[in-house]
């Protein structure tokens, strides 16, 4: 198992925390070197807040951590590639590395809808590593979809 | 004053808020019919939390008054054009309309740099109205960031 994979692996443990909840199950660790700062799952019907992905938790949790608004050297792991929301979080908290385990084709803002997490347009780029445990990542929340219909 | 320009107003009021906290001055206001449902504004630095911005702390405040995370019918004032990470949230809410004031040319997701709110690839576009009481927004701004200086 990799460095990534077992970050990764972490952040899947926390989807199905979400999974518990009966919430779309994705999960997200904030790592900075090499420890983990932050770990957290969607919890939007939970705390019926719309703002409240894991990303988001994650991140609001990691500056709280580290005493600041500005997540330099951190890397961000999470099993779905982030939306438009938690990308453009990932841009204003300078976080320098986003790992996505599945693709977002419908909402993707690290490349497959929009591309906010890596653009040249705005003030800081992270560095993005898709497909990580992507399987993994994917089935989870295929399984929860194929339960609600 | 038309109803935009007086619950831009009262946005503004937010922003002023901001200014005495030495936050850059944006400020931001919910509405729904013609209710105020929520006013704040960008208090990253005192929360020293990079999400902190004002349309995100009034969206999850208004997700709280109406009891869940769908703001249908609600329209966003706020003095800065949204960045993506707000942007984000106003789609991810399903806010009806933004209004904003000034433009942001370095960040502004709602049609400056990038276009977030209104996308036909989201699963929701907000309507946009820009530039009411544009001066007074952009004063703000601009009399903060030369005093920074």
């Amino acid at each position: 198992m990799t460095k990534d994979e077992y970050f990764m692996y972490l952040a899947i443990k926390e989807a199905e925390k979400a999974l518990v909840l009966d919430e779309v199950p994705i999960g997200a660790v904030i790592v900075k070197d090499d420890i983990v700062i932050s770990r957290a799952h969607n919890l939007r019907e939970t705390l019926k807040d719309a703002t409240a992905h894991a990303e988001i938790i994650a991140i609001k949790d990691a500056c709280t951590k580290l005493l600041g608004w500005r997540l330099i050297g951190c890397s961000l792991y999470v099993t779905l590639e982030p939306c438009s929301m938690c990308a453009g979080a990932i841009v204003n908290s300078r976080i320098e590395r986003v790992v996505f385990g599945a693709f977002d084709y419908k909402a993707g803002a690290c490349g497959s809808v929009l591309n906010v997490a890596f653009n040249n347009s705005l003030n800081h780029r992270a560095q993005i590593t898709s497909g990580i445990l992507e399987e993994e990542c994917r089935t989870l929340l295929q399984e929860f979809f194929k339960k609600k219909r």
